[in-house]
């Protein structure tokens, strides 16, 4: 397994992939690998030649006062995973005074409403900070695809138009929510719960797992649901940042369930937020 | 001479152009061609084995009000001077609607003052529409090198930062300016000039070439510069937008001649905007 960190360096690994032909798989993470992580490598690997995954906390897509400091970073126990994983071929792991030079200016964004709603209400300028160095890094790995995962769900729709705006040549790959036993979404910000937080977490999966039951059983109304999983949500003491029944595809918000659906939510345990949702495909009679 | 609409097709045949390791020149145009551009397709097939050239009137970089209707277009008699010229592999003519489809949102965007000061003065949603399409092009095209004009020097400037900041693989190679007879800047626009206003229009010239004399007469004050610029200009009535002493590279303000130094100036004759600039290497004893 190849690690680069320079720029030029990746720009010349690839040209040599290219030249011979290679389809190149991509994975962008911010590191402190799990498994849902292991997903995303598996996935590439299953349709691709070569696999590159990055490793790189994003200043830009933190404000001042969200957790980019204390953001959980472990290169060596990444690198150790990756390599154990055989699903990877290059990790590039650039520093950021190379991807944000002191005179650095240039930024990706999308106008309208979906980088504002749901995480862009507390986090009004992450969606910049992913869109931009998502654009960096297609332009250095230059994949045929890219791997992302569901539990991020705005930002996967976000970086898919993005992706097809821009014109760039890559096909993104929304992958599955990879869950805990107890159906806890696998994230880098679980290290931070303590066993108490930990105990109460689940109730987040909990509360979409019961609205999809109530969806079974008929229910089609969303305000309904979404008072149901908030009752069961505040039950568990825990606070509610936002609870939204969207289009998967738009993001745009859904009175009615129908066709397809997502059903988003944002808790706080103690300080850590925890994001999660269940995407609902209705096949009605 | 291929000529390809279809965004698809063009990733396609530069997919074939890199599986054989060509090396691409790229020169993004809006038709309407001339001995200006002519020039930069010579540069590219010096310097490459494959030149594209993009012909789009982009209508992210013209505002409400802007001569985005009237710009000339002539695609015939383009693709009859592309021919003839024998440096040009394939020309890329999309379609408006693919580029921006009806629920396009994404934007490239420089932040600070570059893309505020200058042109966008009058312009100042210009430069927005120039790095959007430009990177939408890099990400169809995928060249090694692109081939700008000095003319549009604040564009040409603008351009290689965001070439540079979103780490695209391409090297701008700016080319000078190629002139009339009399000195006039080859131009698309200089077609709408009545015989009146051509005969007015090599003042804008010749008011640069006056002030680069003075320079090399030991005049250092820019002020002094500028002020005998817009005397010269306002002796032939056309009217000035404004004249600019600034680092060619960086566009920041310059009070004194000094190593490389670039005089801006644009003026309307009529109701046509002319734009030209020197660039001035001193090289102090």
């Amino acid at each position: 397994m190849k690690i680069i960190t320079a720029i030029q360096e990746m720009h010349d690994y690839i040209s040599r992939l290219k030249r011979r032909g290679h389809a190149i798989g991509f994975v962008p993470t911010m590191g402190a690998l799990h498994a849902g992580h292991m997903s995303l490598f598996a996935a590439a690997a299953a349709g691709n030649e070569k696999v590159v995954a990055s490793i790189f906390v994003n200043p830009a897509q933190f404000a001042a006062g969200e957790d980019f400091e204390k953001y959980p970073r472990d290169i060596k126990k990444d690198l150790k995973m990756l390599k154990e994983s055989k699903n990877v071929h290059c990790v590039f792991t650039p520093d950021a005074k190379d991807i944000y030079p002191e005179s650095y200016a240039t930024y990706v964004e999308l106008a309208g409403e979906m980088p504002k709603i749901m995480e862009g209400i507390t986090r009004p300028t992450h969606f910049k900070g992913v869109t931009t160095i998502i654009a960096k890094l297609l332009n250095i790995v230059k994949p045929g695809m890219i791997y992302l995962g569901q539990k991020d769900l705005q930002q996967a729709v976000i970086l898919k138009k993005m992706i097809k705006d821009l014109d760039y040549p890559a096909q993104a790959v929304i992958c599955p929510v990879i869950r805990e036993k107890d159906g806890l979404a696998m994230s880098s910000r679980n290290v931070y719960l303590t066993p108490e937080q930990r105990n109460s977490a689940p109730v987040l999966y909990k509360s979409l797992q019961m609205a999809q039951s109530m969806i079974e059983l008929g229910e089609r109304d969303a305000e309904v649901l979404v008072k149901e999983i908030k009752r069961k949500l505040k039950d568990e003491n825990v606070e509610i940042d936002y609870v939204e029944v969207v289009d998967p595809d738009t993001l745009a918000k859904k009175e009615r369930i129908s066709d397809s659906t997502a059903i988003v939510a944002v808790i706080y345990v103690g300080k850590i937020r925890l994001i999660d949702n269940v995407v609902i495909e209705l096949k009605e009679k």
